[in-house]
């Protein structure tokens, strides 16, 4: 295709994408397809000859649109939000435009240094200090398999070099708890630990945090028992009901331990939170932790794939990431910074570029109003729902996720899981609003499946929060007949 | 910002892509800018206010665009073919601009069934039988080091869900050659092999290419040393010099082994020319293989990052990479494909679009032609090169890519090397064009360092190579003065 050819299809694309913006309060929020139906929708082969781009627009439409869950929309309250503002899609459409390729930093200095430049900006909007270097990876899993690597040989005086660790003797050991993501103990499998190594550590049963006394105690027994503590992962804002767990008191732990463990915090979701100075509470210490990672991608609306990945020590990153083929060695090498030895892949996108963008077209301050009116709109919401007899918030709601039961009268065990599974279902399959089932276990409450409310779509105002607790009132008392 | 705006910013930003790439060749393809330079253009903390879109516009002309390296330029021969074709552009335009969130089926069904198509049309365009199942990777380099990881499980049987690799006693060891790419010994280090389980086998001193006989000796020595063989990464079309590991002979050796050892074709770079039957040939015996990758984002011309997987056992894969946190449960389980298991990151981009817009708006054909053409350059300058006395091509060209050195009367060794460097260095800074200089040492031939010429961006045409060849022998002679 020739530049003049993509003018005339691109400008097409544009409309048709705003178009799709503007009418995603429209379409049903869950896909409405069975598996394998939007694949029955294609030609097993691919096709012979090409097509115009109004047909294969006409295609898209037809064949992929039906298929799409509508994260952008405003009754989208599942999982985590996962916006996608427009100045950031503006910043990735230029990555793709450009085609830039990030090898080495000569392949791209620009990729590289504005990877740079957006990653110092990002650090100081969370209050860290200059301490820590930043860079861009696809997703908060890939990050904490790199933290867990590093810390890997950093407890073994980088047996990869020599043996690796099939050849270390005392087993280390990674401390976590129940609450962490999922992406914690697979990144933990992954760089060879094992599933018996993975510890853990008890959590408050209200709070669903880490308890730091019994990490210190699990560290003990371990020492005693001639195991290695290698790494803490502590979860900045949990996935299932935004739990923190306290960096500051792990980070106390670890020291007065005397052993150079690891500790990664997880700040995933969170992370977005620490834009506004008045939640940095909530992630006190994270300071004196070795690695950091966030995800613009998800609430603060760069879109995905954006997870910071800072570090305080990049030589001792470098020294387990790095290699250095003399295809891209130049005489650039020791004066810039080569993020191929910074991750897994060689290659890399020019991601930097939909931070800037988004920086700089909506402007931080319009970031963090926005965040703060899903907070207010997350606090209204719970507070409405403290105040209906028969409905349940089942953890506290230090930000904007809101962890809720139906428990009516009468309903108790299996009957009141059926009943919860039921009534979201029901939400979700109409269309009108998706919410995430999950299977929350609360000391001393009956039932085990919760409904999860997840806020902070971009487009998601007041009134839909109101529409959304009218829709769950009225859906789950419908269940019970 | 809201559609309108978008809409509007994104007809400018079509435009500027368009006016971009029609002047891709009137641009150094090297960057010519200092370390830091790109850095020092930007301030040192965020934005305060946001910019109108024609201002940002502005500031990516002049920040941004001295800093990049242009690898759309057909005069650009390093390192591989980085082809980012407009139509494949288009597509990830239109992952940017739907937004959607890849976790699970159920959070985009199009994402994933989408994927399925095309990397199954993929598999037969490349005449794979229907035995393998693909997915997108962003890498080579991270496809490596899963199926590393699936190795290492394989011959430990699943050891993660135990004590992990740290309580297997037989070393596991992994097979390549000295010509793999840098990627091969980096996944192994990552999967915790260590160093000293890398075992190099011999390459063929002429085609570079793994000795099957040396393979089995390895593995025999190995055996009976009490070693476990894991994985062997054979190499289709090594990063060097393209060289071709005997796939068939190397799976051959593997099954007289009687062990089940993880074989890993990496054919990154070369698995573009299997779209061409009358290349198959040189990897005769991948289908015998565990794990095949290759990547479009190469010669093919799909935009960076497209990586494909292929397995024939998905359920091994899944065992080793899968987690089912509840909250990512859903009734579709089972009937579906949930691509989180079959890598490291949990959410992935809607990447196959950009696969179905190349396919769809080019067309196969066009593609195979472009392939062809740039088979049929490479010979052509491959043969000008050899009529000429003091030019030495220094090892066989089975593909797109030459190794070439200016070895003129009375210089050897080191001065050979420096001239060497001399030279390409000089090309390179001129803007006019961009090779690859490489360590390349061959039995026999005196000197090391080689430069590569790596054909195959989508617009160079037969006059370039012409040009190209003309610039390499005047900056040569001038380099002796």
């Amino acid at each position: 295709m020739q530049p003049e050819e993509f003018r005339a299809a691109g400008h097409a694309l544009i409309d048709w994408i705003a178009d799709h913006r503007l009418a995603a309060d429209q379409r049903p929020v869950l896909a409405d397809v069975n598996p394998g139906e939007v694949r029955g929708s294609f030609p097993t082969t691919a096709p012979d000859s090409p097509v115009a781009f109004d047909e294969l627009l006409q295609q898209l439409e037809q064949r992929v649109v039906p298929g799409l869950t509508e994260v952008q929309h405003p009754m989208h309250f599942g999982w985590f939000p996962a916006n996608a503002s427009l100045a950031s899609v503006l910043g990735d459409i230029t990555s793709s435009g450009l085609g830039n390729l990030g090898i080495s930093w000569e392949s791209s200095p620009a990729l590289t240094e504005v990877e740079e430049v957006v990653c110092d900006w990002m650090r100081q909007l969370v209050g860290l200090t200059d301490a820590w270097k930043g860079t861009i990876h696809d997703t908060a899993s890939t990050a904490c398999v790199v933290a867990l690597l590093v810390a890997r040989e950093r407890a073994t005086a980088l047996a990869q070099n020599q043996g690796g660790l099939q050849a270390v003797d005392a087993p280390l050991v990674v401390y976590t708890t129940s609450e962490a993501h999922s992406s914690v103990a697979k990144a933990a499998l992954l760089a060879g630990y094992g599933w018996d190594n993975i510890q853990s550590v008890d959590i408050d049963p209200v709070t669903r945090a880490m308890v730091p006394e019994s990490l210190a105690a699990a560290i003990e027994a371990d020492v005693a028992a001639g195991r290695t503590p290698a790494a803490v992962v502590a979860s900045v804002g949990t996935t299932g009901t935004t739990a923190f767990d306290p960096v500051d008191a792990i980070a106390e732990v670890i020291e007065a331990s005397g052993r150079s463990i690891w500790l990664h915090v997880d700040a995933a979701m969170a992370g977005t939170a620490m834009l506004l100075p008045e939640c940095r509470h909530l992630w006190q210490g994270a300071e004196r932790s070795d690695s950091i990672t966030w995800n613009p991608h998800k609430w603060m609306g760069t879109i995905l794939d954006c997870s910071l990945f800072y570090v305080r020590n990049t030589g001792e990153l470098e020294s387990v990431m790095s290699t250095n083929p003399s295809y891209l060695q130049s005489t650039a090498d020791g004066e810039v910074t080569q993020y191929r030895d910074w991750g897994i892949p060689l290659g890399r996108r020019f991601r930097a570029l939909k931070l800037w963008f988004h920086l700089e077209l909506d402007g931080i301050e319009a970031i963090r109003t926005r965040i703060r009116r899903d907070l207010d709109n997350t606090a209204w919401l719970a507070g409405e729902i403290e105040k209906v007899d028969d409905w349940t918030i089942v953890s506290p709601v230090p930000l904007q996720t809101i962890c809720v039961r139906h428990m009516p009268d009468g309903l108790s065990g299996d009957e009141l899981d059926e009943h919860t599974l039921r009534w979201v279902r029901n939400i979700n399959e109409s269309g009108a609003a998706y919410l995430t089932p999950a299977r929350i276990d609360v000391p001393g409450l009956d039932g085990s499946w919760t409904v999860r409310i997840s806020v902070g779509v971009e487009n998601t105002e007041r009134r839909h929060l109101e529409a959304l607790w009218d829709l769950m009132r009225t859906t789950a008392t419908s269940a019970l007949s």
